[in-house]
């Protein structure tokens, strides 16, 4: 399958590149790294990456930004950061993405533990990642010419435990490589309108 | 007890004031009616709403727009209606009023069945609901003072059938007096971090 895979250097999308590029073309974009730069905030700038690169069988989203920190000193744009970021980024790409797919093809956002595990600091994460696992069960029912869409639900992993996990206390991280395998799930699979949590 | 109601002028709203009135003292508010004009997008009206009501045992916001339409044909900036007005709104609501709680008091947002039940046309309602039951789930456990913080969940009312039935089939609808309790529920309850589903 020919793969679109957004936030290829993320930990997360480097992940998935191991587990798929044995058996798919993967084509990566990225903010500022990737065969293609693309701000996916700016929908113009998502029809202009989709304009090159045309039709594929998989769109995958790893990317976008949440505001951390106390819900009682968080400003109203702080707690915007995430709704532009990862949600309407992810938005963006859907809504321009849906007429870029072969018959059959699907759509992976990215979502995350904290929607149903929440924790101080993490109000935006828990209200985008809630936000993007809603969306796809929205527009699993919109979808035509047999095209799916699922969204997979990180923990934190492994490899920024030493970043994060002084946050989450009492989480068990996940490695990137599990997570990976939720992607592949969604993209292989035939189901749609899911949250493949790997918590 | 001293309410704030947003959104007073509602079909829940009017519901709410109903159950509400033979207890409580209702302080209702309105972008349009009510004893106080709010626009809740707009962080600095609803700290001017505040700043003349002052403290109050509970909030409660039944109010905010979503647009309805076909994902296929739906525009990013309709997209945002819903986040700016129904989501935006009543984190506005709470980012300002947790801090004019009075101990132990409660905030209460308006969510929907739309969140687990997706209609074609829906989306933008599934992504939104979806994100106020998580936002109260990620600020409840960040409330101090014995504070508390809920959602309400309702489904398409009795009230409004004529007017959105056609799009929902086979829904039940539920009558807005139903849902008012669900308010009470909350309000007079001791939990928090709970979404009540009126479906």
């Amino acid at each position: 399958m020919k793969v679109l895979l957004v936030g290829a250097s993320g930990t997360i999308g480097k992940a998935i590149i191991q587990e798929f590029a044995p058996r798919h073309e993967i084509i990566e974009a990225g903010k500022n790294h990737g065969q293609h730069q693309v701000d996916i905030t700016n929908i113009d700038s998502v029809r202009a990456l989709f304009s090159k690169v045309g039709k594929v069988d998989a769109i995958i989203a790893a990317a976008g930004n949440v505001h951390w920190g106390s819900f009682n000193e968080m400003t109203a744009d702080e707690f915007r950061v995430g709704l532009n970021e990862k949600l309407m980024g992810q938005v963006n790409l859907t809504l321009v993405g849906q007429d870029f797919l072969n018959d059959g093809g699907s759509i992976t956002l990215t979502s995350g533990s904290l929607s149903h595990d929440p924790y101080v600091g993490g109000a935006a994460f828990t209200t985008v990642n809630s936000a993007v696992d809603g969306f796809i069960r929205g527009v699993a029912v919109e979808l035509s010419r047999d095209c799916r869409i699922n969204s997979v639900s990180p923990n934190v992993l492994e490899e920024s435990w030493a970043i994060y996990g002084g946050g989450v206390p009492g989480t068990t991280p996940v490695p990137a490589a599990k997570v990976a395998l939720a992607y592949r799930k969604s993209v292989e699979g035939r189901q749609s309108g899911e949250t493949y949590r790997v918590w």
